[in-house]
């Protein structure tokens, strides 16, 4: 029964993932760094969206972004050329981080330096990364207005563990037949206290509204400063 | 070692679907069933491509749709309302079809008709999907106009085997950054004998191109007619 082999194999090996998200938790706790997981479909706009807020966030925090891709490190770079600490992990092949990875990469980082806020961007992928725990405090998902509005129905995994929902590049509403409400209700259905945010990074539309998300949840897990 | 035990695991399981699509692949070349495998993220466009074209191809010839999902049976029932007849798969969870799946749903079918054309629209998903052979004659990725230009450097696996490349919403093209002949160099950079084709179903350009290059690739297998 190979079906059955690998389904407990699977198993044993999200549970040992769970074990070791959970330390990498807690000592993002005793750092008081607050921790953000974000998963979207390949382009959903992940990067652009750090690119476009993390450098405004990083003039009173100090911010780390891991990023995870299959191939390449161009991501990386994009965010060190706004002036934000990125470190690439290629997965070469896997289509999601583990705790393993991002445990990795963050000790690279933080044997030099503390930091406020650590942003994990997974692999553009709405399915595998759903059932991998980075030791996150907020997971974060993605759905940009071309990708249709019944993603959350079609891949109710990635947005039933989410605590909010970023609609982006919403500048494209007056070329495409996406209503934000209907969106909003597949997104509901899936997980109804999922907070939502519409946002454009091409008029800055939600953006400060995204940093005082950020501000409010680093408050809530940490207290103020 | 549970790693390599896993990768053994899946070499094997890979190996398996590999003798089970060859098997399908013979079935269908004796049906003269030319197959066709389309991957893409989700809401690059994959159902909407087919809505909008297969009615035309189905004047002509016999048409089967089966629709991969990890949920919902939201596109076999988009296909069935354009008039074409569709088989939904959903997952369950898995973030690509295989060619069991595929084989239990063609026989559902083929036992009651024949075919000219069996479409088989993927799980969205850059990753997965293209380490399985679902016994396809030919692969199809659809890259579109709003996920940017570098995903086939970013997951080039999908991209590798592909035989056509459709470069999808091409309408958008005046409200984003993004250039074909740079989404076509990076292409081209994974596998250099692409076909590439731009395409709009909202405009309908590149549509006849689509229909035309099916009909070439059917005739390529089994001669006219």
């Amino acid at each position: 029964m190979p079906e059955i082999k690998t389904v407990r194999i699977q198993e044993s090996l999200l549970a040992a993932n769970d074990d070791r998200a959970a330390a990498l938790r807690e000592r993002w706790r005793k750092s008081r760094t607050l921790a953000v997981n974000l998963l979207s479909s390949p382009g959903s706009g992940k990067t652009s969206l750090l690119e476009h807020t993390l450098p405004c966030l990083a003039e009173r925090a100090r911010v780390l972004v891991i990023e995870g891709d299959v191939e390449t490190d161009n991501d990386a770079e994009r965010i060190r050329r706004v002036g934000v600490e990125a470190r690439q992990i290629t997965t070469g092949g896997a289509c999601h981080l583990d705790a393993r990875m991002v445990e990795r990469a963050w000790d690279e980082s933080a044997s030099a330096a503390r930091y406020d806020y650590v942003f994990v961007e997974n692999v553009g992928n709405l399915v595998c990364p759903a059932s991998y725990d980075l030791g996150e405090h907020r997971r974060v998902v993605l759905l940009s207005v071309p990708e249709g509005e019944d993603k959350p129905a079609k891949y109710p995994r990635a947005f039933r563990d989410a605590d909010l929902l970023l609609v982006t590049k919403i500048d494209l509403l007056p070329y495409l037949d996406f209503r934000v409400e209907k969106a909003r209700h597949y997104a509901l259905d899936v997980q109804p206290d999922l907070e939502i945010l519409a946002t454009s990074t091409r008029t800055g539309q939600g953006l400060d509204e995204w940093v005082a998300w950020l501000e409010r949840a680093r408050s809530a897990e940490y207290g103020p400063g």
